[in-house]
């Protein structure tokens, strides 16, 4: 599919400068633009960029006031950023598959019902009385077990495992071989020294709006609900355990983890490989950076933790600045000692 | 299903204190009760709960007293845990679908067997030379190698990977997407740069009771067997590299991994997303609190660790403790060194 | 299947020492051999353990100086290590399943192609317009969407999912449940506190000879393409985000992630459970040590990291050694401070 630049700039309310009779049918990286292309200037990190690419077209922000020439033709938007992800959304939806129907074989339990403009690829699995509703496509070997409900224009990707009992809103988005609503890891200790499973009778249970990574796990409640609110974004290999709830809009980067019980609060975000203990609070608008560990509950919003366990980001980066030169602090020490 | 709180309390063989009359028909948590729900309080912190609930019943400790009127029925029973526990288990065990059979289309070599009174889910698929024991429920999108064996009582859910010759033990859970027997990390350095796959051998053994986590992946040995000992319990996304050892009633929570080789004692608890480093022991009985890696042998039983390379956990939250200080320590140095 | 020693000793190019006329059919671990198999002694931490195997033959160094008398049969070759891998080789070549044909049901859209030398599992899934080369193993369970394209000699393994539109060469290696093109994390924030999501349209580059371990993930780019280098390896659940490149013959270990527009460099080494953040480029021959986060861009080439925020692992462990003896140091400041 091929458009005029004038096109594009229309579709996102923006201004051309330069040639708008250009044609574009492709998307590139500034850094990597050729001629037929269309890229964005966000981060001006990447400014020097924008001055060499060969695309045939920039969009950028309708402040960005350029230091040197530049060959292309720009489209002035509010935005660039939001600008560039309309055009990306454009795309996506032109490009999308209008994937519908059923590809044999695949396995619905008679009690089950499913609104007929959805998709269910092969190998798929839907179990007892589920009720799944409008639009929402099931891709091959997606595993649903009994009594699960979903709700409209979610998509489950290729080996999706929603466990029995979860209920699930609508536009939610389940990447390839994630896991909801498997047993929590609950086990009473016995005298002798081995464990005795406790049975997890709960559920998972996820409002709208809300995307789980790949190869993520969502355990069921023991009873009860383990809660995933409105609008939370779960990346890959993330772990929520059972019981936990997590806040609306709150978002947790690949590989962290939260332990049971744990209730995370709203617009929280969660970097990379971070954890929570079990039995603790999270205050709204917590930002955990990457890695760090919170071993307490969080009572007053709004703060940043930093640290293998985690304390305030500023103060972290103070203490581990020394950290870096204790044998230093350590030789002073000495001489100090020497001279009493 | 309903049952009055005496048939519970004589099924918990406990006494009623209250209403043994009252009906009730599902189990709640003590902070958001409701009439016709159970529920227990054993961990004191959720005390305040027990005067407020409005579940018809509580389980409670013998010994409870409580320091407030208790307005619901109380069911006393020797350990109000365990017998909450036991409630759990009579619920799961009438609410169990009894599954057996087998779900068209499943495909199992001729060579392989299966006792008649275990479950094939639609789409699993089992290989050569196979011998499954017997009451063993196999999901759907469950992959079964060649040469696996595999005892009596197991549960593999959806999407679980046995790879070949695999041999497992009695009364055994795989939750979905655990991948048992992949091939091991190893590749031998070549003088250009590259690496060329050592090819993996070997199997993995697992003993009676092991229950393995969500997406978890247990590889198998180059040579000889990675084993996974009696009634140890490995919870979500935890990674057992080739060669590992893990001994009797070990418990390994989510995201945790052990490299390679490394032999873990008996009855140790390796906390969320701890690491051992490979080709190490690890005495019995130790414990390793969340996030700590582990670089370099165990041996004195009992211990316990935490830190970024763990050490013994009290001295770690002392020189913790002094580190988030450290800028004033700081201070306090360079004000004797002026003072000098 | 049954050797001599000396049949053994001839296709590893190496010489008898003791009865090479003794017959071999299994592979052992040194520590636990038993008469009829052969093992290996390379690294001398296992040293004592060739004076006590009751394995008939041992492959040894031809400079291994025995320090006590040996009572098995020894194949002295070059190099101990490579010659135990070559006959594990030669073992996994003569063992190996000679895999091919379709198994039913398997399913493959009509505009997709596949060499017929190559195997398709039960259950294996291929979309609309996939290229498949020669000699491809398709284990089942595999799911590969539309606009594939895979090279010659690969082996997907059960439940692996290959997304729309990536590339990959020739001699990889999935293991089970790696999810390849997954969608990236990309959610632009709103004013009103929730996010949007931002279409991910770019793809994987996977080039030849890379392996990619169980439950992996690597998400596709959202324009342009993630890049996987030649000769690169990748261990059990590591996550690779959008838009990373990772250089050719770079390793990474379990549980390693790597942050979004990352570019990591030639021939480095990543230890298990290590992260780097987003948009930083690491040097070629860089070293992480295990656990260790890196914060900025490496731009010297050679350098090994160790620490939460890792830097000089020499300079860490000085660091972390006063870490660990802090309180001793803040003791002898306190007396410092009461003298003056």
């Amino acid at each position: 599919m091929e458009f005029t630049i004038s096109q594009i700039a229309h579709l996102l309310n923006g201004e051309v400068e330069g040639d708008g009779f250009q044609r574009v049918n492709r998307l590139d990286k500034i850094q990597d633009g050729m001629p037929g292309g269309i890229t964005f200037l966000s981060n001006l990190k990447y400014e020097p960029y924008i001055y060499q690419t060969k695309s045939s077209a920039v969009i950028v922000s309708k402040n960005f006031v350029p230091s040197k020439p530049v060959a292309t033709t720009l489209i002035r938007v509010k935005d660039a950023y939001t600008g560039f992800t309309q055009l990306l959304e454009a795309v996506e939806k032109i490009g999308k598959n209008q994937l519908n129907g059923t590809e044999e074989p695949a396995y619905m339990d008679s009690s089950s019902s499913m609104d007929v403009d959805g998709y269910r690829g092969a190998f798929s699995y839907i179990g007892k009385n589920c009720k799944i509703g409008k639009n929402v496509k099931i891709y091959p070997h997606v595993f649903i077990g009994d009594d699960v409900v979903i709700g409209d224009h979610c998509t489950l990707y290729a080996g999706v495992k929603i466990m029995k009992k979860t209920q699930i809103g609508s536009y939610c988005e389940f990447h390839p071989g994630a896991v909801i609503g498997s047993d929590g890891f609950g086990f009473a200790p016995q005298e002798d020294g081995t464990y005795k499973n406790i049975p997890q009778l709960g559920n998972v249970v996820i409002d709208d709006y809300v995307s789980i990574g790949a190869n993520s796990t969502v355990d069921c409640a023991t009873i009860g609900s383990t809660r995933i609110g409105r609008g939370v974004k779960i990346d890959n290999q993330v772990q929520i355990a059972h019981n936990v709830v997590i806040g609306d809009n709150t978002v947790l980067a690949s590989q962290s983890g939260i332990a049971g019980s744990t209730v995370v609060g709203k617009n929280c975000v969660f970097g990379g490989k971070t954890a929570a203990v079990g039995h603790i609070n999270i205050a709204d608008n917590t930002t955990v950076a990457g890695s760090t560990g919170i071993m307490k509950s969080v009572t007053t919003p709004g703060q940043t933790f930093l640290g293998f366990i985690g304390f305030d980001i500023k103060d972290f980066l103070k203490s581990y600045a020394i950290f870096k030169k204790l044998p230093q602090l350590q030789n002073k020490l000495k001489e100090l000692e020497k001279k009493q």
